[in-house]
């Protein structure tokens, strides 16, 4: 493995995660909190490390596949345990783990949180637990682009990079001009949110915070009750953004340049768009005697159905109270996903999609035997390596997913608890169902079963490979005999 | 479709059905029940009806795939029926859906009851009920090999006969000389268990129905306890008979025909014992110390992973009263199942071993890109086609699975008991956890619930494809088409 080249990768993140540190400093002093000068130590310190690491040039800079998944992971785990020091040092989350638990958290905009009383903490602090979704979600898109491309179903096999990798320098102007347009997309949407917020009537930092949160798809919220205070305005407001959020970015990318009719055409939004509508309406139909008024019931289920799909997890209501049969279905929401390209978590739309054609092919092939058609998507055959790559995926996903299971129940905590912390988490969700419900927090598990989530939560965003690839034995025997070999 | 060659089929199933009956009968009249004139009844019925059937000889005896799935599928629902009658009929389970769950929960080796009280029913009805477990197992044996050839990953690709395929008459000598010797090995050690829970000092009644229930990895007892009150060889004898049942046939045949190297390097095998070996140590250290006596655990600890493994059921402990780790264990197992070409129900070892293979090969070929291996089994190469049926079958059983999930959760019973009465049938094992945990029953849901747990057991049993087919609307739409032509 090329060790200099990730070094200096992780340096580079370290030096912007702690520029991102700015805005909480300054949002810390306009507040008088004393919270200001452990996000100055915390700058500092991340400027300091990162200009260590980034000293010396990298000896090459042509990486393989297996440098640019093992750099994702360590940068994603290393910006963590940068981001999680203001919080630790101010005192403000007492417990090492929980602090860095609330970071990933943020990071991966998961959302699911330690704290009991989220009201408790100083606005500094507030902010930048939100901050940290907006980051994560635009990170991902700029990692997924730049390093393992792997939006749409129809490139997934661009992550098979098996002949010698992209060299740095001829990666970057790449990259940068199509992450420019994202972070474009990213940006407007994020300020058209908080501006219409604030219009509706939302005081300004609780604007700010929501809108950071529903973009990266994250869910902190700033209140105790998440969104279930707010007007209902408000909360259709998000109800629309969180849908827009989960929207493959590359839909916005084509109206922008003025291609309504492939926007348009794209299966899996409008396949994301359906099950939004569908889940919907059978949740409305489902709750509907429970809760007073056909609106509120109305505003509830999209609400909660878009909050899930979506992988935000705010909540507006205590969904963990309603049917089992509204339960369930969010409960498969989780594991479905938002639009693959977009800022969302789970197993993605479009990969559903895919698997779903060919268990149609299948059956249908018993029916009529002779007709040999290929999968189509969008108009464009898929290819038999992006059916392996999809179905390898589903594969290594439940295979993480039970194993998680099974660690975190070690604790003994009830069934739906352990299936639902572990669906919440590495679906990047962030509340789940019984102890971890919508009113509940993840605090009181042990600090062996935070560390499983925290694990699913970085492997639910990186799309499991690059965590994976951490564990593989071979990865750290290679760069140990390499060095063996050098001295 | 060819419509006459199905009819011809399930009049044989309904007269050899019919014929089966003769047992229970003998059995009732042994004990001096009245309920040997409804096996009478019934037996007429079968016969008489299976008799107006056959008795136009089929247009022509070419059939396709989708002729031999409709059939299989047909067959088992027609026998169902026809089996349902005698506890029907005399009254001992008054409503007519809960006889037929009873009787397809037989057939397909389920082995999950409606009955609050096992003990109250007559012999002959304890038997019939025991002795639908062998010919379940049996007959899955038959179609699996002669309609249906699945056993194994290497042969899953025969299923995909495009061709015209092979007409009756061509197949029945060829599917004879396999049946036969694996009948033979099916009665031989039915006999041999059978025998030694005879000397190990269990009634003549109990020894026969166990040992008909353990060959056919059924589970239903004659006992409200299950086999809890028995003594602990006994409980012994039977965890050994339900691993030996679990185990592909085929190494069996290899060992009869003294290639006993064949038969131990058969990779399933050893990985269906490797898992029964980790998962009983692991429940062993969890329940060792909530149970009395270390060598107590160990007997519970086994039996129940031997009876879930093989998807029997039978129960020594209420496991559901165990610990979380335990349960979630026990929970997978459901889904694990026994060896292809066994008698056990579930996904199968091999498949898992497939898809495994895949996942490894995925990961390491990050690391090494330039390795290209194929994926071995038993030294063999798994072919495309194999890997695409075995992807094809782990979603379209997930899609079933929480399908069935989605349409039980309408009742509204908890999240487990919804979760695990699914899993409970539709891999064939029985008890469940929760509200049908192994000392409750599934009588209490509603006719709704029942008839989509009836198709769960079914398609589980006979792997998907055959029951999915009958859903299917244009398998109906040609032969309707086809009426219209020929009149």
């Amino acid at each position: 493995m090329n060790g200099s080249i990730v070094r200096v990768i992780l340096g580079n993140i370290l030096k912007i995660a702690a520029s991102f540190l700015l805005l909480p400093l300054v949002i810390a002093i306009g507040y008088g909190e004393s919270g200001w000068k452990y996000f100055l130590i915390t700058m500092l310190i991340g400027w300091a490390v990162g200009i260590l690491l980034t000293i010396r040039k990298p000896k090459t800079t042509v990486f393989y596949l297996k440098e640019g998944c093992a750099a994702t992971a360590l940068s994603w785990i290393v910006m963590s345990l940068l981001g999680c020091l203001p919080f630790y040092l101010s005192g403000e989350i007492p417990s090492f783990i929980d602090a860095l638990f609330e970071t990933v958290s943020g990071f991966t905009t998961t959302g699911a949180s330690i704290l009991p009383d989220v009201e408790a903490l100083s606005h500094g602090m507030l902010f930048w637990r939100s901050f940290t979704h907006w980051i994560g979600g635009m990170g991902v898109l700029v990692f997924m682009l730049a390093i393992i491309p792997m939006s749409g179903g129809s490139n997934i096999n661009l992550m098979r990079a098996e002949s010698p990798g992209p060299s740095v320098g001829k990666l970057v102007p790449k990259m940068r001009t199509t992450a420019r347009t994202l972070y474009l997309i990213y940006f407007g949407l994020t300020i058209a949110e908080f501006l219409i917020l604030l219009i509706g009537g939302m005081p300004w930092f609780d604007a700010i915070t929501s809108a950071l949160g529903t973009a990266g798809t994250g869910g902190f919220g700033i209140k105790g009750d998440s969104f279930a205070s707010y007007a209902p305005h408000l909360q259709v407001t998000v109800t629309i953004f969180m849908i827009l959020f989960g929207i493959n970015f590359n839909a916005y990318y084509f109206i922008l340049v003025g291609n309504f009719k492939d926007a348009f055409k794209m299966e899996e939004v409008r396949a994301y768009l359906l099950i939004i509508l569908g889940s919907s309406v059978l949740i409305f139909v489902n709750i509907m005697h429970s809760v007073k008024g056909v609106w509120e019931a109305l505003n509830q289920a999209t609400f909660q159905v878009a909050s899930i799909i979506t992988t935000t997890g705010y909540a507006t209501a205590d969904f963990d109270q309603w049917n089992q049969l509204s339960k369930f279905l969010l409960f498969l929401l989780m594991f479905c996903g938002a639009c693959a390209g977009s800022t969302g978590g789970g197993i993605k739309v479009s990969r559903f999609l895919i698997v779903g054609k060919s268990v149609k092919k299948e059956l249908g092939s018993y029916v009529h035997p002779r007709s040999v058609k290929k999968i189509q998507m969008d108009d464009k055959p898929i290819e038999h390596d992006v059916m392996r790559s999809v179905n390898v995926y589903f594969a290594t996903f439940m295979a993480v997913y039970v194993i998680s299971v099974i660690l975190v129940s070690i604790e003994g905590y009830s069934f739906g608890t352990n299936l639902s912390a572990v669906a919440a988490t590495i679906n990047n969700i962030g509340p789940g169902f019984e102890l971890v419900g919508p009113t509940c927090n993840f605090g009181f598990f042990n600090p062996f079963s935070k560390v499983v989530l925290i694990f699913d939560m970085l492997a639910g965003r990186l799309e499991l490979f690059p965590m994976l690839i951490l564990l593989y034995p071979a990865i750290w025997r290679s760069r140990v005999r390499k060095l063996m070999i050098q001295n």
